[in-house]
This record gives structure tokens, C-alpha cells and sequence, in this order.
């Protein structure tokens, strides 16, 4: 099993709530998840912690893609509409990178297509390597 | 039972996560969140999303308790160090308030009273009453 | 003289520090603004203001492209790195958009393409047209 | 003069838009800026980059106050309500500090008290001395 692989399936909170992860690669992940009734509010919507914990899930995998511990620093959220359907999809960009620090960019969209959060994060980027922390 | 208890039994994603409110009022409230396993990320730390989501839970409770509908439009959460201890605390303070908008801050502190995140969300208000959504 | 660039003969903070705007349209603006001493920080750099207040002179023209009054309500901005050459270029794009509110991404870029900065910024949407503000 | 003053004398941005700083230590800065027309925007109100200028010029003097350089990497900013009164005045206070990072609220509030802004921001801390910075 490679790095990456070994790294995901050590997320225990992104299992705990359902994510799938369908892809990953240098700066970038993907990831899936259903929408079960212990993910709403009390209005009955999916709870902002889900749906910022999903991107959060991505933004972990492809900080982390480059094989050094990245561990979050900042991250603003824009919640832009309640999702239709029974699951949601979030995707990771790397938007800057340098060797301390990176940004990236997570768009969660719904089953339609359409856009539920934008989420813009940024990492410290520290030296310990990945494959050690995995062991 | 009054409205907010109402409410805030009706949060699953709060209860799923084991979040416990400990006090509420008008524009505040708190909450704790005894650290699990499965609060846990792949390199061990608290995930970031289980510190979003416990922030969340007051931010939620707080800007309710005026007794109309207020959805999330905007958070920002920074993270500004590893917890000490077993469970972390969260508190939620009104900044400003109108109409139409309001915005809290949310402080996060670990057993030490080490500050652990602080997260300045803003809500859109809406006309719904509370009242009728936890029925 | 179309109603927007009435807009923008107003905006007097942009033309204060130099800003050019460049093109406009329903939900998106560009503008440039060369770099002066007077936009420098202590150490020298470009000030976060004046990055951040170019990247607001094209959310505030894209957000009110549509009519009505928008006013800013949050932002956040990541400070990629310094910028290289004499100015600085500001892209906004609408990512979402309801009768209340709408949510635009800014790109500022440097002489190179190297992103500088991003700015994901919200706004309120009042009923207030535009035209009776230019007047 | 000490360092520190020397450092807020070489702030051109800020002087150029009449920042004028009342107190500084460590951590900590105070300022106020008086309203004049070239901070306005298309709507005639106070500028959001005027607003954040301010409160980034706090937010500079209180995280470099240690000596060392630092460099804004991530701010949010909540506008809260127009200003009353001919000026604003900026409050700067560190919630957080380690030897790589630091982040700081920043309180905006006009001649009445009301707050205007708060202004969450994070900075990266460099190695170089700010005595070598402001020669």
C-alpha cells in the first residue's frame, strides 16, 4: 500500500463521519459523502461541521500529498446553498505552494452539480515525513 | 421543555460527535466535547473538522436563540495549537447584530485553558420561528 | 455613460491608490494597479491593504453589476507571495448568487502570472438600485 | 527612536492614507484614521479596503512588536455596520504566538464605540531582525 493510502485510511474522524475517497495525486483529492440523518442540524440541514469536515478530509489528503506533515492553520468557509440529493462531492486544488507554507482551494458541490461551500485553506508545512508518521 | 433545549436536542450531528451544551442564553452559549479516537486525524492531532464542528454546535445554539432561523453564511477558523488533555470547550460570544446579519465569535480551549482555535462566524436571519422548526 | 462605469467613476478610495479598471460584465471585473512607492509596507513589500483594497475595488464592481446595492459583509484573504514587476492585476468571478446573497472569488496576479494573492469575498444584496445611487 | 517607531515611520501605505498610530507594545497597537472623501466608495460609504488598511496597519506594528519580521499570510475580515462620527480607530490583540506563527484580532470601531469590523489575522514569523529592516 503506498504512503497516501495508508495515510487516508488513518483518518479516523473522516471514517467515522463516511468519506470516501475516490482519488488523489499531487496537491489535489477527491472525495465522497452520503448524507445520513446524524449529519443534520436542528433545522434538519446538513450541519456546516459536515459538510466543512468533507472538504476538510480533501484539504488534508492533498496538503499532505507532497510526503512532509502539513498541519491546517486558517480556513475560511462560504456556505452557498443546501444541497439536493444523497450525497456530496468535494474536490481539492493547490493554489500556492512554497516550502513552508501552501493554500488550496475545496469546492463541495451536491448531486446537481451545484456548489454548496468554497473552502480556502492554508498549512504550515513541517519537516516530519509522512511514511513516519504512518508507521 | 423551552424552544432552545428543543433545539438543541435536535442537533444529530452534535449529538453524533458527543457534543454536550452546558449553558445557553441570548447570543451565547457552551459547549464541551470529550476527545475520542474517532475525533482523531491521520497524524494523530484532533481533527480539524471535530474542533469546526464543536464551534459550530454554540455558534448554531447562540445565533438561534433570539428565537428566529439564522443559517451560516461565513465562517473563519484558525488553529492555533494541539490540545492538552481529554476534552476541549467551546464558547460562543455575539459581536454585532441586526435584522438581518449577526456575527459571534468562538473561542476553543483544551483542559489547560490553552487557547485551541478561535472561529468568527457570521449568519443570515431569517423570518422562520424557531418555534415551528422543533416541532 | 452606462450606469456601471458610473459606479466606478465613483468608487474615489480606487482612484485614490491608482486603480484601472480594465473590463467589467454581469458578475465578473479586471482591474490593474501599478505599483507606487506609497503602496509599500515597512519592510518594503506591497502592502496587504493595497493588494487587499485592488481585490475589493473589482468584488465591489462585480457584486453591483447586477443592479442593486451590494454591500460587503466578510472576506478572507491569503497572501501567496511578493509580488515581481511594476503592477498588479485583480480578476473577480461569481461563484454563487441568490436574491439576499451572492459570493465572488478574486485572483490577484503579478507581471509573471504568479498568483499573489486570493480573496473569497460575501456580500448582503440591498433592494437599492444602483442607478438611484450614481445619481 | 526606538525600533518600533521607525518601523511605523516606514509604513508608506499607511501614512498615505493618514493612519496615525496612538500606542504600540508587545502585541499590541492602537490607531485611528480620520475620514475624508478619498476613502469612500461608489456608494459613499467608507471604503472596506480603507476599513481593512487600518486594521492591517495594527495588525503589522503588533506582530512585528517581537523584533522579528513578520508577513500576513491569511486575515478575515466581518464588516459589521456603516461608521458614525469622522473617524475610525483600530485595536490590535494577540490570541496566539509560537516561534512560526502568530494570529491577532483587530477590533475597527467608530466615534461612538460601535464596532465596525473585527479583523482575524495570521502572520508568518521570519528570522530577520527588524533592526536590519528599518536602517
Amino acid at each position: 500500500m503506498d504512503v497516501i493510502k495508508k495515510f487516508i485510511e488513518k483518518d479516523l474522524f473522516a471514517k467515522f463521519l463516511g468519506v470516501e475517497v475516490l482519488s488523489h495525486g499531487p496537491g489535489t483529492a477527491k472525495a465522497v459523502m452520503a448524507i445520513k440523518d446524524h449529519h443534520r442540524n436542528s433545522a434538519g440541514m446538513v450541519h456546516g461541521g459536515a459538510i466543512f469536515s468533507l472538504a476538510d478530509a480533501v484539504f488534508s489528503i492533498a496538503s499532505n500529498s507532497h510526503g512532509t506533515l502539513a498541519v491546517a492553520i486558517n480556513v475560511s468557509i462560504s456556505f452557498l446553498k443546501s444541497p439536493i440529493g444523497v450525497r456530496l462531492t468535494a474536490t481539492a486544488e493547490e493554489v500556492s505552494f512554497n516550502p513552508k507554507l501552501a493554500t488550496y482551494l475545496i469546492t463541495v458541490t451536491d448531486d446537481t452539480g451545484n456548489k454548496i461551500a468554497i473552502f480556502q485553506g492554508t498549512v504550515y508545512r513541517k519537516k516530519d515525513n509522512i511514511k513516519d508518521i504512518v508507521q
